[in-house]
C-alpha cells in the first residue's frame, strides 16, 4: 500500500510517494503558483500526482490517499481560513484535492505534520507526547499528545513562535505583538539580537573582539559558526537565544507534559551544540514532572513535512 | 444507567450519584484519612459507595462505574506516582478500587476532572476546548482538547500554576521554583500581592487610603470586597494579579488554543468582576487566533469535580 505525502510551502510544494512503512520511495517537487489567489495550486498538485500514478503503474487500489500539509492552521475537516503566503483565503483544501484527484485527502498545519513526520521517521521515534519547534525565518510548533496531533479550538494550536517572553519589547514582531519568541529564537530573531549586540559593543567604543562580520546582514549560521570557533560575543548572543528559548519551552512543557522536545528549521542545522545553550534554561525553569523532557534535533530536515503529511493517511 | 462521581482531597472524600444525563441525584462526603500512608482512603470509598448502592437498592447492571479524581497526576491507566497530601506513594488507585468494588473505575486528576466537569454541566457546556484554572490555595489547570483531557506524558499537563511569569521574583514557590503563576494568581498569591502593597504604603509613609486591613492575615476575599467598594488600592492589587495572570493565559492559550477559558476555585467566588481585571492583559498579548476566547466563571463551584468524575464513566 502506497500514500502521497505533500508539503506546500511559499515556493515549493514538496511531494513524496511513501509505503506504509514509512519508506520514501520518490520525492520530487513542484514551484507553488500563488497567484490569482493561488488558484493553480491545488490542479497543480493533482496534475503532478495523476503523472506519477500513471509513470509509476500504481493501481488505485494500491493507494491509500494524500496527506496535505499547508502553512495556515486547518480545522478538523481540511479546512484553512486563510493563509500569509499562498494567496489564499477560505478554502477547503481537503474536498478540493480529493475531488480533483478522485483519492483520500487528509489536511494538516504544516507544523504539525513535521511532528508527525519526526515521530514517525525522525528524531522523537517512538514516543508519543512531544514538542516540536521549527527555527526558521519564522518560529513553527507542532504539539503531539497521546500519538495525536493537538489541533485547538481553531486549528491553531502550537503557535509557539507568538509566545510573549519579553514584556519590555519595544520593536514589534511580525503577528504584531511585542516580545514574542520568533523575536529572539528564529534565525531572523537570532539575527536580529547579533546586530543589537555587535551595536551595543561600537557604542562602548574601543576594539570588537568578535570574528562575527560587522554588516547588516549577519546570520544565524554566522552566530553559531563562530561559536564553534569559540567566539566569545557570538556565546553571548547564543546564550541570549537559549534563555529565551529554553525559558519558553520550560512553559510550553508546563501546559503539555512533553517526554521529548524536537528542535528543527534551519538555525538547527548547527547541531547539538544549540542545545548547550538551550537545555540548562529549561531545566532551570522546568516544573518538577518535566524536568527530566529530552531534547533532540530533528533528523528529517526539510523532509519532514511530507513524512507527517504521509503519515496522516496511514494512521487513520 | 447510573454511575458515581468522587472527588479526593487532602480532607474531604466528595462523592455524588448520577444519571446518565448528569443529573446529580445524590451526594455526601467522607472523611479522608491520609493516616498510614493513606491506606484506609480507597477502602472506605468502596464501603461508602457500598452502602450507598445497597440502600438505593441499586442493581448492578444499573450502574455503569465510578469515576475518580484524585489531587496528584494520573498515568493513562489510573497509575498515581505520588501525592502531596494524601499519603500514597505509587498507588494503582484503578486497579485497587476496581477490586474492592468490583464495578468499572476510571482515574484522573481533579483539576482535569473539574474542567471536564465544567465541560459537561457546567459554564463550558457545548465547548469541546477549553483551559480551566483553579485559583485556590494553590493553582490547578485542567486542559479539554477536542473534547478529550490533555494528559501529557505523565499525566502531568496542564500545570498553569507553575509557568513562570516573573523571572526577576526572589520569593520562593512551594514548587522550588521562583516567580511562578501560583506565587501571584493563588488566593495565597493575592494575598502575598496585598501584603506587599500595604507594606511598600507604609514605607512611604503619610496616610494609607485604602480600607484594606492593614493585617498579616488578609485575604484574597478582602481584596475584591474592597475593589467592589471601590477602593483604589485594592483595584491596584486586583490589576497586579489580572496582569500576571491575563498575560500567562495568553501564553497557554499560544499553545493549546481554547475556545473557552473557565476561572474556578475559591477566587472566583467574587464573580465576574474579576474578569475586568484579566480580559484586557489576556487580548493584548494573545495571538490572533486566540483574540476572541470567551472567558466564564466557573459554575459548579465544588461540585466539578464530582461531575467531571463521573463524566469519565459515561463517556467511555
Amino acid at each position: 500500500m502506497y500514500g502521497f505525502g505533500v508539503d506546500i510551502g511559499g515556493t515549493t510544494v514538496k511531494m513524496g510517494l511513501f509505503t506504509e512503512n514509512g519508506d520514501l520511495s520518490e520525492k520530487w517537487e513542484i514551484p507553488t503558483r500563488t497567484r490569482d489567489e493561488g488558484r493553480e495550486i491545488l490542479p497543480d498538485i493533482a496534475a503532478s500526482l495523476k503523472g506519477h500514478i500513471s509513470s509509476c503503474g500504481l493501481k488505485a487500489r494500491e493507494i491509500r490517499g494524500v496527506g496535505v500539509g499547508v502553512p495556515a492552521p486547518v480545522s478538523g475537516d481540511g479546512i484553512v481560513k486563510g493563509t500569509a503566503n499562498l494567496g489564499w483565503g477560505h478554502k477547503e483544501v481537503g474536498r478540493e484535492l480529493r475531488e480533483l484527484t478522485g483519492l483520500k485527502v487528509k489536511v494538516q498545519n504544516d507544523a504539525n505534520a513535521a511532528a508527525l513526520g519526526e515521530m514517525w521517521k525522525g528524531s522523537a521515534r517512538g514516543s508519543t507526547d512531544l514538542v516540536m519547534i521549527t527555527l526558521g525565518t519564522g518560529i513553527g510548533g507542532g504539539i503531539i499528545t497521546q500519538g495525536h496531533v493537538l489541533l485547538g479550538s481553531e486549528g491553531a494550536a502550537g503557535e509557539i513562535g507568538h509566545i510573549t517572553v519579553n514584556y519590555n519589547e519595544s520593536e514589534h514582531c511580525g503577528c504584531g505583538g511585542r516580545g514574542c519568541l520568533e523575536q529572539y529564537a528564529s534565525a531572523t530573531g537570532i539575527a536580529r539580537l547579533a546586530r543589537k549586540k555587535i551595536a551595543e559593543l561600537k557604542k562602548d567604543g574601543g576594539h570588537i573582539a568578535t570574528a562575527l562580520p560587522d554588516a547588516g546582514d549577519i546570520t544565524a549560521k554566522d552566530v553559531f559558526d563562530a561559536v564553534k570557533a569559540g567566539d566569545k560575543t557570538a556565546c553571548e548572543i547564543a546564550d541570549e537565544f537559549g534563555r529565551y528559548l529554553g525559558y519558553a519551552l520550560a512553559n510550553v512543557a508546563a501546559v503539555v507534559n512533553p517526554a521529548v522536545i524536537v528542535i528543527g528549521g534551519g538555525v538547527s542545522k548547527a547541531g547539538d551544540v544549540i542545545l548547550k545553550f538551550i537545555e540548562p534554561y529549561y531545566r532551570q525553569r522546568a516544573v518538577f514532572s518535566n524536568k527530566k523532557t529530552s531534547f533532540v534535533i530533528a533528523k528529517l530536515g526539510n523532509d519532514a513535512g511530507i513524512y507527517g503529511a504521509a503519515k496522516l493517511i496511514f494512521s487513520d
